[in-house]
Formats: structure tokens, sequence, C-alpha cells
């Protein structure tokens, strides 16, 4: 098992226009980070959770929470990933998750909540740029799942929550890359690594 | 300088709608590539160039030229680069490059007119998955430039003329990733070699 939190800061929480995914709170970093984490060419990755974090308007904050190997009809476009989560941010989440399409979740958390159930089936890493080197660490690993932010990284008391139930902080590059980027790397490193 | 060339075996050489990106031959892909080989977080990429070779209907072949350093206002969404695209192939090509948009060029060139003017610039690199290890070579490496298919792969007769032109055979991975999967960790290879 592998995972990925991305924490949207200003993601919307209402359907929005597929046709300005940048406009609904950059939606279109986390459908490209769905993108990167699941797929590969002509299939999806077994055993791969995403959880995404959306803390913008109207209704803060909504998880999302997509299972590889339950989904059906996803392919790896911005626009058909954003229509999924269009999709979930139109139910009333409640405390526990509610299946809004074959292996697609909503459900009203926090962070720290999120993170609480998370850590149960997880090892927890925060991947910022002033981490451990990822490539020295990865042979350690065991249901690894890593935590980024999204354009505007993470805010400094999520990071406090984040540190609090990680086992450590990784970096996969010197440089500044976007949140699907690292999301391609760590898949990368992990299969290297045969994890 | 690094660059990447990306074959588009069905993308539509007519201007195409935006809004199903995956229903013009796949220029989704296309657009991903671009956006995972240019971007970095709140920047763009010094020195690089990305190639698209669009092969599919109704009049192909079109090549497109994109240089990271004369870009102005491309974001890393697939729409807004769709549009870029979109726009130059709305132009007539001509044998010679016409730029459509600051740092975006049109031409009508065979993969064996783009590959010759290509080599004078570049070593040329074939993305494969049965080639050898790229963290192994990549140390070795001026100005590469790694030329991959997408989501058909690359046609036999078109493989036989990249071969001849280039200077080995690099695989990312042993399993079958999207070809903008595979330029993410190109670049983050040649980042860590600070190639």
């Amino acid at each position: 098992m592998r995972g990925f939190l991305i924490i949207g800061n200003e993601a919307f929480t209402e359907p929005f226009n597929l046709s300005d995914l940048p406009g609904a709170g950059r939606m279109d970093i986390l459908c490209r980070c769905v993108s990167q984490a699941l797929f590969l060419s002509h299939s999806i990755r077994k055993n791969v959770e995403v959880y995404l974090l959306l803390l913008g308007k109207p209704d803060p904050p909504k998880a999302i929470r997509i299972r590889s190997g339950e989904l059906r009809r996803m392919s790896p476009d911005e626009r058909n990933i954003g229509g999924h989560i269009r999709k979930a941010v139109g139910f009333k989440p409640q405390a526990e998750w509610t299946e809004t399409n074959s292996g697609i979740y909503v459900a009203r958390k926090t962070l720290r909540e999120l993170l609480a159930e998370i850590s149960k089936s997880y090892e927890i890493y925060y991947l910022r740029e002033d981490g451990k080197d990822i490539r020295e660490q990865v042979s350690k690993m065991k249901n690894p799942l890593f935590v980024l932010g999204d354009h505007t990284g993470v805010r400094r008391e999520d990071e406090d929550t984040i540190i609090e139930f990680s086992s450590g902080i990784l970096s996969v590059s010197k440089l500044s890359l976007m949140a699907e980027q690292c999301i391609a790397i760590v898949n990368y490193e992990l299969d290297r690594a045969n994890l």
C-alpha cells in the first residue's frame, strides 16, 4: 500500500466549472496529482490511495478519498478527474465516508481527523524541500503515505499537525517542483525500491 | 540545454475542442508532457525545448516547438497548453518555423526532417521500456533530448528513424509509465546529476 494526501488550500468545496479548473481554487493541481498518483500507461496502479483535503470556499473542510483498486471509468486527463471531484463535492459530507462513485468517497474531516485516521494504516511522511533525500530513505518504508501542499504549500498550523503525525520530512528535489511532479518521483523511487 | 520530443500518433492537426482534449487524438497527453517538461512550482525551467510531432488527421505532419526561455502567458494546466497548441495548428505550416505565440512555433516537418534538425544541437536518446537504466547513463550526457511516444508508443518505421539518429535507448522504469511521467523522471534524474 502507498498513499498520498494533497492539501488544496483554496480548492473549491462546491461544484465548479470544468472548463476553468485553475479558477476553482487551482483544482487543476489536484486533478494532476490524482492522475500522476494512480495511472500507469493503459492501467491503474493497484493499492494506491489518494486523499484530497479541500479547504477552499464555501464549505470547508471536505476530504475526498480515491482507492485505486475500486475505481471505474476514470481517465488520466484533468477534466475527467475534475468531473469526479466535482460530483463528490456536490454531496453533503458526513463524518464518515460516503461513496460518490466507484472508488471515490467524500467526508467532512479536518486535517487532524484525517491524519488520525490515515495514520492507523500508513507511515506518514511530509514532503518539503528541506527534508531528507527520499532516495536515502525509501528502502526503509512500509506502507508510506506522503503529505504535500498545493501551489501555496502548507499553512504553518497545518504543518505542525502533519509533523505531529509524521515519521519524517522528506525531499524529492532541491528545486521547487509542482506537487504532481513530486508524486511522480515518489512513485518512481518506490517502484525502484520494489515497495 | 535539454529537450523532449513527443510523438502524437493521432494528435489532431487542425483546431480542436478544448473541452475534449482526449478526443482530439489524445491531445491531453501532449499537454501534460509540455507541462511536466517546462514547469516548476511558480516558474518555468530555463533552457528547455519541447517538440511535438502531430501525426493525426487531417493534415499531418505538423511539428510544434516550444522554447521555455521565450514563453509568455503559459500555465501548467492542460486546457491552457491545449489552447496554445490549438492556435499553432491553426496556422498554415511552412518548411521553416513560424512563431504562433511567444516561444511557440509550428512547421511542416517529417520525423526525419525534425530529427535531422534537432540532432545538430542535441544528443538524442530514445526512451523505451527495454532500454538501459537512465540512472546509470545520466552523468555522461551533454545537451540531451529525449524522444518518446504517446499512449500508442512509436510506430516501427518511426522507431527505426529515431534509432538512426540516437545515441542510445534508455529506460526510466520497468513499469509502463505515461509519457508525462517519464518526462518528470528524466528531469528529476538530470537535476540530480546537475545537468
